[in-house]
């Protein structure tokens, strides 16, 4: 029973005509993510050589001789340990004289490595040219397609059931700590069947929610004080990424003030995620309501980012971000107005850019829950 | 309330000696595990710049602010996004003309951004010199100190514990399926305070048992099937990692005699492990036991592997291995028969090399466990 291979093999025919269109005749794969995208491998020694005229190579070791023949059935398979070497002499063994590799991710080590291999495999001859095809791969990513956006949606409502459970079992209360929250919504994103949360889970209570990444800790949760929560949940390699933040019995006046100040910049964001908006414009969108209200020194970061098979992937939206937004693409919106010392609200979405308006797919309510 | 930073100081004093002996004028840390241990850093962005001359430098970028100043009070700090760039202009500016770098993890992207920095920063004067310290922070990390072992035995109590549990409570019953084992499995441990299972928990049942590295599927656990399972946890950023396999109902005579053998060959590889020992010798102590039984070729890796605060670490210990133990060294102890198609047997520990007897980290029994 093999697998449907229809979709990676489509994605490395892109490749190819990257690799041709550079004059490359192969990319040489190293980057874990990259070859996953590429070929389904999910374990944890895999490089794969994508030729321009095709004939692949996907190289792991012993360990991975089973699954690579379950998971990449379509393309030849090279087991060695030292898989980069090893794909390095199958492409000049068919001839290769001009190969690309990901300068992103190979090690100095990896490609004097790699340089000796040629060499010697040339055998006295002109060793092959090397060349950084930068992120190439990285660039196809960017844009999901609907089985990837199946995957996040899936890894958002893990994410949002999580959530619901343990409000609805009263687990957010006082008296608890930071890091006994933590590792709940941990567990039981994995019994909804999450591989791994997507992230070191953020639990901040009181004054810790003004620390934008604050690490859990055994601070107590108190009544009156915000509750900042921001995780997520890793299905099949897709991340999801959410803030909430809540009040513990009574919220005070400053906290509704800031928390409708964030909703309404998160709201603005997520209203200029269209095709064709620029990076910069999304981010000011939503940044120009809370610098509105005097608050945009309190605004340390950009607005959001990508999320797929990493947590943080392309596009960048804030500031120093650059390019347009196109459709498919998954994206974070998170503003946040941070008070040292007193406390801090973000609420974030992931959403996907589409020709209409953007699908929400993290579906917990942001109405200022008051536990 | 600082912690205290005696430890990672002591830490950076020895990389500071390295350097020294060899003619730089500083060290690059970029690795972010090396950095951890030489900072206490645990963030996701951080870099470090260890100075001959002491007047070490830190850096990371404005989320980690606060967490900065409490885990790492004894450094001074520059906030950057860009953190490698920012430490090389301060070794520059504090007069560092010969730098050393870690080749093995700074990518060839990353050493060109590095001699561009340099060459600016050197205003039109020569340019510092890069050089690389290779493994020379590693190198430091293979022998333990008594706080690490402390939190590789409290990691390994984890996994005892959750083990222990689940098998108390049934959960290891025919009908279950290995991901709903493996996922409880990972749920407890972090219930029990690990901050994430070591690595994808393996959990293979029936004829999956022989495939050294199974990934959970949907496969049901069966009676007389063996179930294999290897896990681990992380405490405070250190991985335990243990192997049981065990019986569900009546185990055959062929299930007893491998289990037998592969328990010899570890108990074999287990005194093996003494200061001074190759570890090539230590690997051939287990495997000759297997040899001799007419399983060699069933025993398809090497013994096992040094365990911090990375899951696989140095030492290695297998034929293709070179060096002897030291007291403090962390080690796995695994050995394995794998029969194609029908079922296999690994049994694995985690223990410290000391003077006398090697200390036992994974308690729980390695008596066939029939449940």
């Amino acid at each position: 029973m093999s697998r449907d291979t229809r979709r990676e093999a489509g994605r490395r025919d892109v490749l190819r005509a990257t690799a041709a269109e550079r004059g490359l005749d192969a990319v040489l794969v190293t980057n874990l993510l990259n070859v996953r995208y590429l070929t389904g491998f999910t374990g944890s020694n895999g490089a794969l050589l994508v030729r321009a005229d095709g004939g692949d190579v996907f190289g792991t070791d012993g360990r991975y001789t089973t699954q690579a023949g379950t998971q990449v059935p379509d393309v030849e398979l090279v087991v060695d340990r030292a898989t980069v070497p090893a794909l390095a002499r199958e492409a000049v063994r068919r001839g290769g004289v001009r190969i690309g590799y990901e300068s992103h991710d190979l090690t100095v080590d990896g490609l004097h490595g790699l340089e000796q291999v040629l060499a010697d495999a040339a055998a006295g001859g002109t060793a092959p040219e090397l060349a950084s095809v930068r992120r190439a791969v990285e660039a196809q990513r960017i844009i999901k397609d609907d089985n990837e956006i199946e995957l996040l949606r899936r890894a958002c409502a893990v994410a949002d059931q999580a959530l619901a459970e343990l409000a609805a079992e009263g687990a957010l209360r006082p008296g608890r700590t930071e890091l006994e929250v933590g590792r709940e919504l941990d567990a039981r994103m994995l019994a909804l069947g999450a591989e791994a949360p997507s992230f070191e889970t953020i639990v901040a209570a009181g004054a810790n929610s003004a620390i934008p990444h604050h690490r859990p800790d055994r601070t107590e949760l108190r009544a009156g004080d915000f509750l900042k929560l921001d995780f997520g949940a890793t299905v099949e390699g897709y991340h999801s990424d959410m803030t909430r933040t809540l009040v513990l019995g009574h919220a005070a006046d400053w906290q509704r003030e800031i928390y409708a100040l964030v909703a309404a910049s998160q709201a603005a964001g997520r209203a200029a995620l269209a095709v064709g908006a620029d990076v910069v414009a999304v981010d000011s969108a939503a940044r120009d309501v809370i610098v509105a209200a005097g608050h945009g020194e309190h605004f340390t970061h950009g607005l959001g980012h990508g999320v797929g098979l990493e947590i943080h992937e392309a596009p960048g939206i804030g500031q120093l971000g650059a390019g347009t937004l196109a459709a498919g693409m998954a994206v974070t919106v998170e503003p946040g107005v941070y008070l040292p010392g007193h406390g801090g609200v973000r609420i974030e979405d992931t959403l996907i850019v589409t020709d209409d308006a953007p699908e929400l797919l993290t579906l917990t309510s942001k109405e200022l829950l008051v536990l």
